[in-house]
């Protein structure tokens, strides 16, 4: 049809430049010989690929660029090729979702060759290295739920703010059924999105109730960055969140979705800044939320801090060990996870020790892997399977 | 508390890096007067900042870069101050949502001072210049429905994917109601995110809805790319999606929500290469879709081509213009539009004029604008508010 030879001529005029431009640089990009490409990178990208060692091979074309560097937290300098094409390959990394970025003559940038992610308060790139075996976040053939975005209007920010929820499969289909609520939070600099894209969770949720590992729930995604600055852990930013989360969240929620509104079918819990959102929040609200998970967070302790003060559950919950008989009736599951290789580990095990001596009763548990969201990952997979039992 | 001081020790020290980051960036860009930060801006960046004329102002801090520019289509030179920030202001920028890249030292990466947004292939910048008087895709205090993104099976690419359903306020509380539905398809270099994110699909309805000017609707935000090398107008590119939209993401959504399943309750629009597929796919499947909507489509020609051939609708679907009266009976709404200093335009006009000459009942409509998404937030906004009357 003579039509199509016109439309390709404007495709390739206007529509299509960037297939040429991509086709440019996976040509550039040498072949790394048993490599894959990694599962992040955008568009078919053949770089960043990883190697059977999980090193990695980034790529970019730069011919007048001085200096290019990959910042995986550890800096790799790349080296620049005849053609132009900048190229580093680096250590083996450990599996799992980390956030990186290209230094091009110092300014970090996100990589146009991956899909980028809200995290360190910016678009950041990210490599997801596959683990070999972990298949609980790949989208497989079973009932899929749903990921929903809502506006609700929020008396703190005085705004209408996003947040995501999850909904298993069989929600549309029974509408008479009502369910339980696990309410998620993100770590800081991120937002709603970090649950929703980085951590999985629907697929998570889908493979969990497709073994009969979990119970279909909802869970609600918001946004804690509800203080000047973004979250933060000063009494104020714990105050404003907890005022979001019980006066405006959680209604929304009840509201606007069939939910179990009792605080036995609602639960808190995050990653990180999230934990500690989950700890004083949840812990706070236990007239709100029966169960309470806190995923690597900071509040134990574990970072060098110039006050060289401790963790002291007893001051920062009253009652949490010397009536912790009362928390044991109130929560159903209180649930601590972290990192093996986080630096905050040592400081958890020795707080979660304190709260069992005390009688706290208290579910930890710790995966391999430093403060990273495949650890998170696992921690809402482990978290989905033991609440609301 | 003590513990706060630690806290916040360690969130200096881990967490809120980024906030730091953020304030440096922030306090080394000169406040520009009677400016307003794009709302497309990150994490309340001062810049991008919009002046009164809509002339904006770009700032980047690279101290060692060699060279920097603005690409909005048109490049802008950025001037290094002494201070390592690098700024430039450009020319008035016409109202509405504009892709950019910044190009450090010519490797053109998305701004961190911008949301990303999936557009030219991989993840853009983009600045959204406040068109004064239309509020009609503002979040406001109406009812609002939600986006759901669900995985549905292709066997197509062999493979899951994902697409995104806009239900319309009163969907869940109405558990016996179903719905007529819009299959809107985004353009070439784009995907599912474009008509959630740029387009604004939800709000744009949502709005409409509360004012009584549109149905209660469910609409779908499907991947377009399907064929190798994304979409494309090939007779193959085609038939490929032909057979994704009426053997698997019409049946998938008639199976998984509550819709009125029969032509005169389903439409097919789309932009640019979205409105090409609807053209073909929506005009070959009229035992599908009752109502089609082209959005700024370059298959009316309009672009210099070496065939110079011309559109020729009666050869692109047999019929259209010698049985225009079997079509008019089949077709509720058969919708054209283009924005006005589109190159794209005067063609479409003719198209259009032919199509009528020959009895086809055609609606067009033009909105000022180029080739953008001011333009298709306008189309869908009047497309919503004329199918299924």
């Amino acid at each position: 049809m003579k039509i199509l030879a016109m439309l390709k001529s404007m495709a390739r005029v206007t529509l299509l430049v960037f297939i040429c431009t991509l086709s440019i640089e996976m040509a550039k990009a040498q072949m790394v010989e048993n490599s894959v490409p990694a599962p992040t990178n955008i568009n078919q990208t053949q770089c960043p690929c990883i190697l059977p060692d999980n090193s990695v091979v980034f790529q970019v074309k730069a011919p007048n660029a001085q200096k290019i560097q990959i910042d995986l937290g550890k800096k790799y300098d790349m080296v620049k090729g005849a053609d132009g094409v900048w190229s580093v390959r680096t250590k083996p990394i450990v599996p799992g979702f980390h956030y990186y970025f290209l230094v091009i003559d110092d300014v970090p940038v996100a990589d146009p060759a991956s899909q980028s992610f809200f995290g360190t308060g910016k678009m950041a790139s990210a490599i997801d290295i596959p683990e070999k075996g972990a298949d609980f976040y790949t989208v497989k053939d079973v009932p899929h739920g749903a990921i929903c975005s809502k506006y609700y209007f929020s008396s703190v920010t005085n705004s209408w703010r996003r947040l995501f929820v999850y909904t298993p499969p069989g929600y549309e289909a029974n509408p008479s059924v009502k369910y339980p609520v696990v309410y998620i939070q993100h770590g800081g600099g991120e937002d709603e999105t970090g649950w929703a894209n980085q951590g999985k969770t629907d697929i998570i949720l889908d493979n969990l109730i497709a073994e009969g590992k979990a119970k279909p729930m909802l869970v609600v995604i918001a946004n804690g960055n509800v203080s000047a600055g973004g979250g933060g852990y000063s009494s104020e930013a714990m105050a404003s969140f907890k005022t979001e989360m019980t006066e405006n969240i959680v209604p929304f929620i009840d509201k606007s979705f069939r939910t179990l509104a009792n605080p036995k079918n609602r639960a808190m819990c995050g990653l990180s800044m999230g934990g500690g959102q989950s700890f004083y929040v949840g812990l706070q609200s236990l007239d709100v939320f029966g169960s309470v998970g806190i995923f690597s967070s900071g509040i134990f302790g574990g970072i060098r801090n110039p006050s060289g003060s401790t963790f002291d559950a007893e001051k920062e919950i009253p009652g949490l060990l010397s009536k912790s008989a009362e928390f044991n009736k109130k929560l159903d599951l209180f649930y601590i996870s972290c990192g093996e290789q986080d630096m905050r580990i040592e400081h958890t095990k020795k707080a979660v020790e304190t709260m069992k001596k005390s009688g706290l009763e208290v579910e930890f548990n710790s995966f391999p892997g430093d403060h990273e969201w495949q650890v998170w990952r696992k921690s809402l997979h482990d978290f989905a399977s033991r609440v609301f039992k």
